[in-house]
C-alpha cells in the first residue's frame, strides 16, 4: 500500500478509536469510574489530534465550496444506497434494533444533504440559524424545535443546540 | 453481510464523517463561513449520535473493564504493527509529512496502552489526576507538563487539559 492509502487507514482506525473511547467513557462514568472515564476521554481526544493530522495529510481538506460538495456526496451515498441495503438486510434477519438505527440514520443523511445542499447554493450569503440536534436519532432541525422529534419522536426536550 | 457486519460498516462511515466533518468546521471558520462551520458541527454531532446507536447494537460496549482489555488490544495493534509498517512504507516512499503523522502516533498509543494498563491494574483505586493532551500530537500526559512535548517538542502551551 502507499502512505496515501496508509493515511487513509490511519484516519479510520483514530476515527473508529476516538468514537469507540468516548462511549466507553460514558460507561465509565455510569460504572462509577469517574478517573477511568477521565482516560477515555483524554485518549479520544489524543486520537482526534491523530486523525486530523492524518486527514489533513492524505488532502482530505478542501475549500469549504469543496467540503460542501463532499459532503452532499457522503450523505447522498449513505442515504441512497448504504443505508437502503442495511435497512432490508436487517429486515430479512428480523434485526428490529439494527433496523431502527439504520432508519433513522437514514432519514437523518437525507436531510444534512438538504442543509448542506442549501448552504453550497446560498455560499457567502448565508442566513444566520442555530441548528438542533436530536440526542436520540441525531435529527438536525434548523430553529428550536416546538414539539416531538418527527424523526423518531423523542420530546423536544431531547435536543441539544448546536454552537 | 449480516446486519452485525452492517452495524460496524455503518458505524466505521458515521465515525469518518464525524471526525471529516469536525476538520471542515475548522476549515469553514478560517475561511469567515462561521454558519456553514456551525451546521458542519450540527451534522457532526448527529453523526456521533448514528455512530453510538450503532456501536451499542453491535454491542461494541462492554463493561469498563472488558472496555479497558479492549483499547489495550487496539491500542498494542497500532504501536506494534499497523504504525511500524506505516513508517516503514512511508520513508521507502520518502513521505515526510506522512511519516511524521505516524511516528508521533505510533509514540502516543504506546503511551495510551501503558495508561490503559495502569488503569485496569488499579480499577476501582485509581488516583485521581488529570490529563493534558497535546494539540500537535496528542500526546497523554498525567498532570500539567511543565516542559516541551517529549513526543513532537511543542511547548507547553500547546497542551489542553481534559474534563
Ligand atoms: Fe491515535
Ligand atoms: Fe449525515
Ligand atoms: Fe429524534
Ligand atoms: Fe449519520
Ligand atoms: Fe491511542
Ligand atoms: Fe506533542
Amino acid at each position: 500500500m502507499s502512505s496515501k492509502d496508509n493515511l487513509k487507514a490511519a484516519f479510520t482506525g483514530e476515527s473508529m478509536a476516538n468514537r469507540t473511547y468516548l462511549a466507553f467513557a460514558k460507561k465509565a462514568d455510569d460504572e462509577g469510574y469517574s478517573q477511568i472515564a477521565k482516560l477515555f476521554r483524554a485518549a479520544a481526544a489524543a486520537e482526534t489530534v491523530h486523525a486530523l493530522n492524518h486527514l489533513q495529510r492524505m488532502g482530505g481538506i478542501g475549500t469549504t465550496m469543496d467540503n460542501l460538495k463532499e459532503a452532499i456526496n457522503g450523505e447522498t451515498y449513505e442515504f441512497e444506497s448504504m443505508y437502503p441495503k442495511f435497512i432490508e438486510e436487517a429486515k430479512t434477519e428480523g434485526d428490529n434494533r439494527a433496523q431502527w438505527s439504520f432508519e433513522v440514520a437514514n432519514k437523518v443523511e437525507r436531510i444534512h444533504a438538504g442543509l448542506f445542499e442549501k448552504a453550497l447554493s446560498e455560499i457567502g450569503k448565508n442566513e444566520e440559524v442555530d441548528y438542533y440536534v436530536c440526542s436520540v436519532c441525531g435529527h438536525t432541525h434548523e430553529g428550536k424545535p416546538e414539539s416531538n422529534c418527527p424523526v423518531c419522536g423523542a420530546p423536544a426536550s431531547k435536543f441539544e443546540k448546536i454552537d
